[in-house]
């Protein structure tokens, strides 16, 4: 078999590791990007040069930042008596993009899965029961993802936390906003019943 | 809002320019990318950069190439007397994948659409007339989208060869291996009853 490019075949091999974009769709997004002007390929080439070595993890939170400590671990207009916990780097992005929460994060890189030898030593555990002793943290908020891994790692943290006297919650479960009640599983729907909401008040 | 990383927003932006890549997305693949060896990144950054640089089009195909003339329509090993038109480069290589298709291609880029101002003046189509008229070809595979724009395609150029002794195909339509009766659509099931296949020959 003749072949058109090696180039093309290479940027394809490589883009098809990212995860969810298999040979075809990596195809497709190597032609985009051909059919692009060039500036839009180097655009990215430079950034993806200098991600490495610009961007690192704070020390504090853990959270993804060019400076230690990052942004809002420095932050004066924070509230440090409020940790929002997640599994990662981009959960706390998620939620900064909200605009609405105004404490401090505290990611633990994953979230305990035995099966997978994630165990409680590889997360940054230790580090957020330091923390909030240390910090006259008032209330952790749980947001870790809505699964047995993420609920089982928020209760594994609240029993290390049973002498601290400081609130522990969890986001709220229910309907997505945008769903369609048809399609909700059973879990999803038990919780909403669950934290149903008072119309009238 | 502070901002965790300047560098990860405008990758995760950059990424997000992609076809079918969301911010969710990009910022998942940026995070990935960070994850992996810093190897990774910049073995894609060096293909980025040379990208346009390397890849041209094919002077007689219009098929992504790095040498044109392009390694099969210089091959003395294709047959010269059968030409496949697509609409895409990537449809060739799809094609090509196969390893069964022997004859030369050529790339119309793109498919008649008049709504969107896609005329026969903006495709390669009358570069196709004047190599089928110059170089003795045999048969001409119609391997378009099975789509209306595909389809309309396919039968404008066909109408523009009626003078031309050669026989015109297009590629069998009908039920895609491995996907589900209860789910095809009903052009797709009256083309699969109208191609019906013997068993007993």
């Amino acid at each position: 078999v003749e072949t058109f490019s090696p180039t093309f075949n290479r940027i394809t091999a490589l883009l098809s590791r990212l995860p969810g974009i298999g040979q075809k769709t990596a195809a497709r997004l190597a032609f985009f990007i051909l059919k692009s002007e060039p500036k839009y390929a180097h655009m990215l080439a430079d950034e993806l040069k200098q991600l490495h070595q610009k961007i690192r993890y704070c020390s504090i939170c853990g959270m993804l930042t060019e400076q230690d400590p990052c942004p809002v671990c420095t932050s004066s207009r924070r509230d440090t008596h409020t940790l929002c916990v997640v599994e990662n780097p981009t959960d706390a992005l998620k939620i900064e993009q909200t605009g609405e929460y105004r404490g401090l994060y505290h990611i633990l890189m994953g979230s305990l899965s035995p099966l997978n030898r994630i165990t409680p030593d590889k997360l940054r555990i230790k580090e957020l029961v330091q923390r909030i002793r240390d910090n006259h943290v008032e209330e952790v908020i749980f947001a870790t993802n809505p699964t047995v891994e993420g609920d089982t790692t928020a209760l594994y943290i609240t029993s290390l936390l049973e002498k601290e006297d400081i609130r522990i919650t969890r986001l709220g479960k229910g309907l997505p906003t945008g769903g369609d009640l048809e399609l909700a599983d059973t879990i999803t729907l038990l919780s909403a019943i669950k934290n149903r909401e008072n119309l009238r008040l």
